[in-house]
């Protein structure tokens, strides 16, 4: 039987889908076979927080105060940490760290550690956004690896497959779209697709391509079910 | 684009798959496109509730105490309303009702509302626990609809099958065990079959049936993609 030391406290719904299968992987990772061996998870899922991409790139409003205030609420229930399944989010960090005593584990972070020791230099398939702020370049700056980017004109097929997962079309062309733009990442000499947005890996899976995919909901799923549950 | 009106409470983890499925429904079943078009749910997976057929049956602890808090930290959080997704648990529904000033959506009645008018009789493929309280019979008995059960020793196929889900093996041999009771149900009369357990539509649909499968999960989703949007 497994015994849970810490409550995860989930800042979800961005997107919807990316939530349901950031927990679906929780509980799958998590050993055991009847309900009470499962992890006690307080999700806030809001998928009305203010769009990140528009705040990053745009003059859209600022989606920390939500942010803020989902994290203040998840504190209050009895989360021991915070999660965001979200990349893009994260970059709104600081406007979480600053409301709440509890740590906020990074969803960037666990990711760049989970890229195999071998691999110089990794491809990076996150929304404009998250590229434009910069929040995996530094990390992998400061962990000697290199960063692949997709092109600009990559990056207008990226942004539409991910709407479209948002909007349920997580189909075959957008997978394949997404393959493609992976595939076109490691022949620039990536040893490792990171799937830095939690819509990228409701389409591409470990099986579609020949090097490692690091899938950033897989990853911090992980973290969560060992945060959960050690001393 | 919607405007929501009510924040649902999800008492989840009971069973841990059937909280994500429930969630996947809701966000299927909610028009739009983009993240802010989706409902904004507050949702408590505690898998570690009391286990509910142990209370029913024998002589386990009463689940009642922690639905009840639960409930509390949902409404605490800004929950409008309550729902459950798990059809056991709603035999203790009193302690949440008596723990909270918000309503709590019974996931027996919207179920029960949903028989098709020309069905006299449905079959009830639901936990030993919740046949035992009762809980479908009563209201079938209102609604003037007759109630098909299970066998004592279809009972022993179910159960298992139902364990089987919650042990994460939602296979193609726990379908068929489905199916077969299902079609036994159907066999002795029933005009449609309710799915009163939120693990079964994990792994009976409606395709596999002859007649409408009135799937608990999929009519609560619906009821509280209706409740939150509706003036």
């Amino acid at each position: 039987m497994t015994v849970q030391r810490r409550i995860p406290g989930v800042l979800g719904g961005m997107g919807p889908e990316a939530t349901v299968d950031f927990m679906a992987k929780v509980i799958a990772l998590t050993p055991g076979d009847k309900d009470q061996d499962h992890i006690h998870m307080l999700v806030d899922h809001n998928p009305t927080v203010p769009n990140r991409q528009d705040a990053i790139i745009g003059d859209g409003e600022d989606p920390g105060p939500a942010l803020a205030a989902m994290a203040r609420r998840l504190e209050a229930a009895g989360a021991d940490f915070l999660v965001i399944p979200c990349n893009t989010a994260y970059v709104f960090k600081q406007a979480v760290i600053d409301a709440v005593e509890i740590p906020l584990v990074s969803i960037i972070d666990v990711t760049i550690d989970a890229i195999p020791d071998e691999c110089d230099a990794v491809g990076l398939l996150a929304t404009e956004g998250c590229l434009q702020a910069g929040v995996y370049q530094r990390g992998l700056e400061a962990a000697q690896v290199g960063a692949l980017q997709p092109t600009a004109d990559e990056m207008r097929r990226l942004m539409p497959a991910v709407t479209a997962v948002k909007a349920g079309r997580a189909d075959a062309a957008t997978s394949d779209t997404l393959r493609a733009l992976a595939e076109a990442l490691v022949g620039r000499g990536a040893g490792a697709i990171i799937a830095g947005c939690t819509e990228i890996p409701l389409v591409l899976t470990a099986s579609m391509l020949d090097v490692p995919l690091l899938s950033s909901t897989d990853i911090l799923a992980h973290k969560t079910v060992q945060l959960a549950l050690s001393e």
